[in-house]
């Protein structure tokens, strides 16, 4: 069947697709989100079809095309195309079979991932495949694959040293900056640790966008491979590389409901892990209200599977469960978190004592992993690694080597506009909510305006007298500062006893 | 904020969207699927967001709007409109309570189907709402809010008649075409059956399909009613009308995987038959290879679960568990079902007694449960009613009031190509596979060249000498035999003992 082509003059950026009238797919039999090949000369393109009610959109006799298929083909605006049905991708059969609840193969695996990472799968059934990995579960070998399938499908970044560390967060707590100040500890141990990090999907700051403060993240492969053989550790931002892809596809259609398939995640993480070849992986999962995990019993399930599925994986990978409950750290938004990381390294006094506990206690716990420091002496190693500077050197180092653009705590700017909430008793502070927090900072203007946010005084249990300052709030605007002041009315944001 | 329209030139068809320039969206911490409000003047569109991230989709400062959208506001390319973030549609939320497992309220469903019937829910969200009803089991109670709420957010046959009759069969059988025998019995017996039937999607003819090619299908709702109330009975398409419309949006997220979720499917069936105000409702359940319901365990469960929901709407529901095993009538294809449906009631020798039967059992069902025939008796008086003229006098009447095309089995005229397929050897035949049937009919053009198809001159059990032939093929073209033919050499569709 001939047609020609109109230019949709369209780039969909994911699945390619092709635009038929409603007519002549009733003529062909064609259904929307059938499969049919366009060929032209000698390129051919697999595409889903969609279907055009209106002839203004694609009129009879025509076929709509997006730019990545016009790319491919190299066709243009009327050229001629045949189009010949074609079946639909295998991993469709699979989806609906774990649908069923039925256990999949490795095979079978391995083609779903390879049909998201090539954008085979149209939206519709990526999300069943989501929806089978959320309502039914995913077996302990099931998830195995998923992760090797999610690694194979995309680059790896192969280093020749071992160890190679990693380490991960289950996110959901305001500050919480660990990673900023573990790879220079690890690194200055002589531990190779080419750590990717993510920018803030909901929260008000990610590592990317906080390391960002000081310098790029943005970095190829190629150039983090030799920033870390030369100086063994990097923090560049994942999502600029092409390490196991599928995750990002998994999540766009995961945010719309907000739900998170633990198999795949869990596969997502480690997939992550296991494309940098890290060979020892520490995960923390804070728990805590308001946190992505809120109860033990989920975080101890979590755990298990975590070192069940590394183990599978011949990874060593060990858990830890934390305090979740209140924010770690005084700063919250990229510019201030970025401070408290300095800060510390500094050996300023203004430095959060909470941040570098809980920062030394997951480095002394790797270096313990890997050997490099006896049971129990990992923390007072990790300490003296960056009380004696070893770690800041270590860290100046990292950003230079990423494009320095801040590497002291004194030339970070705030953003203009502040006010100081202060508390309206005297007494203890009981409660500090970690949405509450996450929302106030992001309507100030965190992470997009990286200078605001907001900085902590006080943390659960401190006493404060009435009056007295518990956090001010810094934003680029006034609109956002008021906008900031009526949202704390309505939330529950602190609690004093 | 301000955008500048770029109309996309694209009518949707569905949900509302408009599309942002990734730049754009990252500003202002809006994500794809996040809901925006769109105003021009006073008029506002609530719309769900798509991401472009290549300007020459939609450039920065721009924002993508569809027709719908565009023709909602009053506005066009170029013009100034503002956006402001607007809340995701309630039903999110309950999509996600059912994914969990959880029961939903009457309010919840309602909202669902209120969402889903004015396009405010995207694919993804849709696709999550059959996954979890695909996945979680509805209560029975859920189920009947579900049919309700479908029922209300569409249009309502009103007709001051009683009883008011339909029936409705679990399809997959090719031929099958008894609505258009039992609704002539019944309107000639004095009762109202204002039937309403679908199209194929994937069989070789619906009854719409064959009914069209007697007179037209695409009858309004008010001369629907016209009809029935003069001459009782009317076999009109129901793709054509607002009849709970929810289903065919349900029914397009379910055709890439090709599932049906059960409680979906139950209060899908029984809106159509709500929405015309049925007071007595069959329903026939064939079960067999290639059937819709392959096992008899399955089969008896649907039947209980119809008839408990038909208790809870209030309407005598009764299920028939008919053999699916073979097709029935010997036409397979719009016009040879529709001379077959002729053939009966012209009482010519070549009416397939097959179908003759079991839609006097079916007629005559109907005649017993609504008291027009005393138990047991109803066949006998459906048989009466045909013997005598006087259903095939309501058909033509039926015929006559949609716009008679035909009238007479001799006026049907069959595609111009044919061939016949012969016995391989003499012995009796032990099995006629529905899926090899349907697909050959498909292939030979139908249901989309009504004038082909096959027609069978065995059926199950009947003996065939070597040589002897056992169906026709009838095709358009020549390629299309021939692909038929390839096709037979590959399915298994006769077996001869």
């Amino acid at each position: 069947m001939k047609f020609k082509v109109k230019d949709m003059n369209i780039a969909t950026g994911s699945v390619l697709v092709a635009v038929m009238n409603e007519k002549d797919a009733f003529k062909l039999d064609i259904h929307s989100k059938d499969r049919v090949k366009i060929i032209k000369g000698k390129k051919i393109e697999t595409v889903v079809v969609d279907i055009a009610e209106s002839c203004k959109t694609v009129p009879q006799g025509r076929i709509g095309l997006f730019e990545e298929v016009l790319d491919s083909l190299k066709a243009k605006n009327n050229d001629t195309i045949r189009m010949i049905p074609a079946r639909k991708p295998l991993s469709i059969d699979s989806i609906k079979k774990k649908l069923d609840g039925k256990d999949l193969t490795k095979e079978e695996i391995n083609q779903i991932v390879w049909d998201i990472v090539h954008n085979k799968l149209d939206s519709i059934e990526l999300t069943y495949f989501v929806a089978a990995g959320y309502t039914k579960s995913f077996s302990m070998k099931e998830t195995k694959w998923l992760t090797e399938a999610m690694v194979s499908h995309g680059d790896i970044l192969k280093i020749s040293k071992h160890p190679i560390i990693d380490k991960h967060c289950i996110g959901g707590i305001p500050g919480n900056r660990t990673t900023m100040v573990i790879v220079p500890i690890l690194a200055a141990a002589g531990l190779a640790i080419p750590k990717t990090s993510s920018r803030s999907i909901t929260s008000p700051a990610g590592t990317a966008d906080t390391m960002e403060v000081l310098c790029d993240i943005c970095v190829p492969l190629k150039k983090m491979k030799a920033i870390v053989k030369k100086i063994n550790g990097c923090i560049v931002w994942g999502g600029a590389m092409n390490l196991a892809p599928a995750d990002d596809k998994i999540i766009k259609v995961e945010y719309p409901l907000g739900i998170d398939a633990e198999s795949q995640l869990l596969a997502s993480i480690m997939a992550k892990k296991l494309s940098v070849s890290s060979t020892h992986i520490l995960i923390d999962i804070p728990v805590g209200k308001g946190a992505k995990v809120e109860s033990m019993r989920e975080a101890k399930k979590l755990k298990h599977d975590f070192e069940k599925l590394g183990n599978l994986l011949g990874r060593r990978v060990k858990v830890i469960i934390t305090d979740g409950s209140q924010p770690i750290g005084n700063g919250i938004g990229p510019a201030l978190e970025a401070r408290d990381v300095l800060w510390l390294f500094e050996n300023d006094s203004r430095a959060p004592q909470d941040l570098k506990k809980k920062s030394l206690i997951m480095a002394g716990t790797i270096l313990e992993m890997v050997g490099e420091a006896p049971p129990l002496l990992g923390y007072r190693k990790a300490k003296k690694i960056v009380e004696s500077g070893l770690a800041y050197k270590k860290l100046i180092q990292i950003i230079k080597a990423q494009g320095a653009r801040i590497t002291s705590s004194k030339r970070i700017k705030l953003a203009k506009f502040s006010f100081d909430f202060t508390a309206k008793k005297t007494g203890i502070i009981s409660k500090i909510n970690n949405k509450s927090i996450s929302k106030i900072a992001r309507i100030a203007g965190a992470p997009i305006n990286s200078s605001s946010g907001m900085y902590l005084y006080k943390h659960v249990g401190d006493k404060v007298k009435k009056g007295e300052r518990i956090f001010t709030v810094y934003a680029e605007s006034k609109d956002k500062i008021e906008y900031a002041k009526d949202t704390l009315k309505k939330v529950d944001g602190i609690k004093i006893i």
